[in-house]
């Protein structure tokens, strides 16, 4: 059975590297100064570090993201019009982390963090929300899905993204009073995914 | 029958991915300020809502161009040097939507507000001409299509363009003296062509 | 026989996409003034036609390029460290033409407008070379080409460079004295390759 | 058997398709001044000549690193966890080049020269680190690998990374004390890598 999705992942793979990509604009190039002079140099690089945490997160909150797109898509053979506007959302959303990725090194520093942080965070509360459209709109009808896909599968996919999302909406709430602990948060997340991307790549092997 | 046109759908797919992401880069991170405030930064966030309405309208025009990119490429299998011209004529315009949509975002709430949808629509124009001009390349010679297309998918297709060229068209015209209404328009036309892909998945079924 | 340079393609095919698009980054939003008026806005916007100029004839010489490559690249099957390197050379230079084209955009203007006319041509004859020594490097081991292509193919791709070269040389020699004259040499140059890109498929055709 | 890598190298061609694109924006267009002359331009264009180096050797340093990604890539067939993690290292390191090339490229003729080329090498051991690591994941299970591979085949792939590793470090140390040998260094390397890219192509070719 052919899969039809190719080209979508094909477009969504450019969104994606390309957003994770020019997140390396926003770190800048310190100004040369007469009198510059190596210590100088060294002070201005390390007054950015809010933005090297923001670029971190960043670029890897986005390549989880793919990674997870990647995985979702190996199950997805066919296309309607819902999932394909599910997946725009989804591309719109995190062409859009640059933004707030930028605001949020730019103000880390300053009376608005809290406000910074929170944007951030509610970015990725939406991102999570696009991914449950998606899938429900993926397993809304089930010609759509991998010929032969295992009930497990789905539901295994599914609460991967439902558990994602209370932690994201945690993460947006304590945000308000600890932005901090609201960034830890979404490292958190990461490891967890990770752990978690072995478990799912076990329920995908014995269904081959 | 070998499909020969899957670097050109490569490149472009490219082209749309990255004229796409690259409209984050038009959203303009505010400058601290001494005596910066939460409030502050949300005021200034605020300042820019024509730059977010310009981005999500620009991101989801390039995007639904891209759906039909893909519809239409689906149906051709060979190219010519007509069809690839018409394909570039269509990059090129895509690549410019940027610009633009920087100048309406710019502009919105200037004096010179009229002439940045005018000019934005105007842009949108060309691309349905171009989308009609590589369409009536591909079936002037029908041994570039998929073979065993029905006509009326060929007729489908044709009329869909042809249906949108009226409506940007008329954008147009009405952004001289109704700019909002010239925007509106356009977004309409989105759900237009979201409601209509579904018609038209139908008419590829029967055909395999 | 299995295809050895997808991947190559797939990476040029990259190359090429972001330097075109990237082109657009070169078009200056004018800034807002006060008492900025309908007449305003496009007073600037007309100021930077050599922009538009720039912006029309890079875009369309990197596609033509990538027309190339894509022609050139549908007979090699296999690679070498020549050819892997030739490669890099042309996508070098390729992702270089904004500079120069920005050059060209910002000094036409000026009394600088020969010298940035003289290095944007003088970069398109780089290019020449560089392709010039692709398809040297993927001739001068026949292994490495289509099985079954003629000898006359091989030929008819190599002077269709061989007869790039002396003009784009021509363009560079000329923009010393005439820089408006130079440049026409490298539009009418993709009216030559646009018709001459006919007649090369049509050469492939009986090989197949 | 099935390759299950190509969407991971489709994304990562696009990662280094960027990387490598976005560096011309590293080179700045000379302000147009009044009374601006023909000498005036090419005296501005001769004081960015670090900008031109460091933009050559960022350039051909990514496209080694393509090659060489190409290269392993080749030999994986599955992916787990670690190699999807230690890959989304080595991106994430790529899409930073362009940060200390910039650095480079500005503070070459500076107090800071040294530090600038320190950063700049330092990045470049942690990228061949970070292959280590991929390749040190993609061997730790050999069902990974294409299968067939050789046992020579898989030593030369290592010791091509681990002879890089005594280099680059090499070149980081001698970077605080005589920076310009630092450089140099780094572009021997691509000699080597450019002349051993045969003798791996040899050893890949007895293992069809």
């Amino acid at each position: 059975m052919e899969k039809e999705t190719e080209r979508i992942e094909a477009f969504s793979d450019g969104v994606f590297a390309i957003s994770v990509t020019l997140l390396v604009l926003e770190l800048h190039i310190p100004e040369v100064k007469d009198g510059n002079t190596y210590t100088h140099l060294l002070e201005q690089l390390k007054l950015q570090w809010p933005g090297y945490i923001a670029f971190v997160i960043s670029f890897f909150s986005i390549f989880i993201i793919w990674v997870n797109h990647h995985k979702v898509f190996k199950q997805i053979y066919k296309r309607n019009t819902g999932l394909m506007f599910a997946n725009g959302l989804i591309l719109f959303l995190v062409s859009l982390v640059s933004f707030p990725s930028a605001l949020l090194a730019r103000f880390f520093l300053t009376d608005s963090k809290q406000l910074s942080v929170t944007i951030y965070t509610g970015l990725f509360v939406l991102i999570n929300l696009a991914f449950n459209l998606l899938w429900q709109q993926a397993t809304s009808d089930k010609k759509l899905l991998r010929p032969g896909i295992s009930d497990a599968a789905i539901r295994q996919l599914r609460n991967n993204y439902l558990y994602g999302f209370p932690t994201y909406l945690a993460a947006f709430v304590v945000s308000f009073f600890y932005p901090d602990l609201a960034l830890s948060i979404c490292v958190l997340l990461w490891v967890f995914w990770a752990a978690s991307s072995k478990k799912i790549n076990f329920t995908e092997t014995p269904a081959l």
